[in-house]
């Protein structure tokens, strides 16, 4: 029926749901709480990125610099990876036709898994059509194929495998955002016979900060518990050939599972996992969300192809975006501005109010052509609202002046709390 | 820690978790049941499908013919769309870079979400990294914001609808197929006052039959339930512009929430739901998996867009498979092959038994150049394997004799049941 509530002259009498006012009260919460989100409608121009056209206003598009991008090293359009997708576009054509199992599965496909077991120096690797996905049917898998499994899962872990975690139906533990003593305390509180499962992030997105995954390993070997690592945010951007803060640290043999997206740093679509053979093959098994859905386009397999081959062996990228993160920090530091200065290449700016931080970012964009999305809740807490700052490779030192500038000048004008 | 469950000197004592037992058992209970699936690694011809290669053997690519695709009018390989492709990516790149809130929401997402709404005659339309996806996190969604929410499921639903509504934890009431009594009689067990929902499918994929959609909004109305139709294998394929059996059969302002894929008859892959502004709104700001997740590549949905154009204005492909079909199903009657006969483009050719229908795919590939994905559980119930062949408008009836040929000489070969 239409969600008016119109009722059908046949229809059974009594009280009625309105769900036509359920609806409307939902998205008037969002209202009430000015967090309300409204999509910038925007086109990148290819080869001169972080240049974008918005289409927000009435005269046509309006060129703007982007700053919150997670396409971190710009391979979105790198030669490389749109020359790959071009080739096989006219090679093989738009998509797969199929699930993995029914007619979806191409030679792309089996080549990136190789190449990713490879960057990852695991056995093997499984795709799935995004990351999200990655997490949520494995972890969701794993934990039904182990019995009784109690789930480990640092507090601020992503939306994703929160989802995987519930779905999977098991027993949850939340530990304290890298806190290695809480995790233990929550460790040894359980029966040793039981299956365990560490679940935390390597990069921290909208943090910025780095777990201690070498310390978290050592536990895991204590209390005989598998680890999965989401490295979303680090795959493509550290370690010698990007195979992330596992690489960087010479761990990732140490980890159980490893969680990567190829829409960041690799710039195009989709995630992936890699792990011993027969975990993986576990997953290919039983996971619905690998099984039931048409495998990723061959044309963006092909272009990942390309740029995780690039990656592993160019550093020139990961350099280039090191040295521009250090930059912005020190600039909005030096300015005064409460820059939360960790050890990455993720630049947060705490506003701490949902409202304000849209404010800024309406200004920025409207004023100064500056496209940042703020964050709100439910991406991070209440109360910790921020403008994220994502500078790469192919942003210059006068684009960062400019940026400093325009945030200086709205801070004051807008009267707005500076750094301790 | 490794899988294999090796002790760490420092662990705590007491009997451990064998991991790797755990696995390795669950992949053979695989191999035990014959259902250990093996993906046939293939690369299609742009310009050339039904053809493919076929990377199985040993000496080097294969030439086959692929009769299981889902890419049902082969507009994977439209000119228009594979143009369309290389246009954006020239334009603005392999990636989105970002969430739809957060750097991803390209033009083309917008313009792709007018075409969808408009084709379905609904206020909106909201995009989805997969059809699976928007299933699920649709379900899951609505029944959240609607408290205290039933959910009446058709038994044959789709894995991603069944993934949706357990996550949505609401109630469930499994109705038989296609079973308007059964239906009614579970609605009518249900207090009025509760929410309700019905989720169904237009086109059931593995059956090749066709939902009473009329008579389903009736006893919606009837019972005031809200309905949500899954309309993967419909879209494209019927109705004047290809906006399904709810087009075909002029119900679609009836239905609340109309849901697809972009990854089969429109060729390229994602997914989307249409429904009044509101409920799209409420998705849009409420399901994590939509929110937190990278958007569809914008050569994908450039793609997409093109293909939706084209199929609103023209018939010929549509026209082209239905006559396809028809004549496959009739080949396959008349050579006494147990063809079950229904009124879509579907043709499921039963077996009953997850190894011979193994065996009779893999004989066809090894001897016959044809490739026929075996459908096995938990894709069908156990007992009901088949091959399922989805003809199109580039199968020529050379192709069709090949294969019915083909099949009869297995048939009598493996000594298999035929017809009744
Ligand atoms: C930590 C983390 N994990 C997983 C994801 C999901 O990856 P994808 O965008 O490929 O779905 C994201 C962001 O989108 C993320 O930030
Ligand atoms: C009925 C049905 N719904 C949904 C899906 C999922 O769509 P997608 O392949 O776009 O994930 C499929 C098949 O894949 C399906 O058969």
């Amino acid at each position: 029926m239409s969600i008016d509530g119109k009722t059908a002259t046949d229809g059974i009498s009594g009280p009625r749901v309105d769900y036509s006012r359920v609806f409307t009260q939902a998205i008037d919460r969002l209202h009430a709480e000015g967090r309300y989100r409204v999509f910038i409608d925007i086109l990148r121009n290819k080869g001169a990125f972080p240049n974008a056209r918005c289409f927000a206003g009435h005269n046509g598009p309006k060129p703007i610099t982007v700053w919150c991008s997670n396409d971190y090293l710009a391979m979105g359009q790198h030669p490389k990876v749109i020359a790959a997708m071009e080739e096989a576009l006219h090679d093989v054509g738009a998509g797969s036709g199929g699930t993995r199992n029914i007619g979806g599965n191409t030679h792309y496909h089996v080549d990136l898994e190789g190449e990713l077991a490879d960057l990852h120096g695991k056995e093997a690797a499984l795709l799935f059509t995004s990351g999200y996905v990655s997490n949520e049917a494995t972890l969701a898998t794993l934990a039904k194929v182990l019995p009784g499994c109690i789930i480990f899962s640092d507090e601020l872990n992503h939306a994703s495998m929160i989802a995987g975690i519930r779905n999977s139906g098991c027993e949850k533990r939340v530990f304290r955002h890298n806190d290695l003593a809480h995790l233990e305390e929550l460790l040894a509180a359980e029966d040793p016979a039981v299956p365990k499962l560490i679940a935390f992030e390597s990069v921290y997105s909208m943090e910025g900060d780095i777990a201690p995954i070498s310390a978290v390993c050592d536990l895991a070997d204590r209390y005989n518990a598998l680890t999965y690592c989401d490295e979303v945010h680090a795959v493509g951007m550290y370690g010698a050939r990007g195979g992330g803060i596992s690489e960087r640290d010479d761990v990732a043999h140490r980890i159980t599972i490893l969680e990567g997206t190829l829409g960041k740093a690799f710039g195009v679509m989709g995630g992936y996992i890699a792990a011993d053979r027969t975990i993986v093959d576990v997953i290919r098994s039983y996971a619905p969300g690998f099984i039931f859905t048409t495998s990723l386009s061959p044309v963006l397999v092909a272009g990942v192809l390309a740029s995780v081959r690039h990656l592993k062996a160019s550093s020139v990228e990961r350099d280039g975006q090191q040295a521009a993160a250090a930059m912005l920090k020190a600039m909005l530091k030096d300015a005064g501005l409460p820059v939360m200065i960790g050890d990455t290449h993720i630049v947060p700016l705490m506003v701490g109010d949902p409202v304000k931080a849209k404010k800024i970012s309406d200004v920025l964009l409207a004023e100064y052509g500056v496209y940042v999305q703020p964050i709100n809740y439910p991406t991070v807490p209440r109360g910790t609202e921020r403008l994220r700052f994502t500078p790469g490779p192919a942003h210059t030192e006068a684009m960062m002046r400019e940026l400093t500038d325009a945030l200086v000048e709205i801070w004051s004008r807008l009267d707005l709390r500076k750094a301790a």
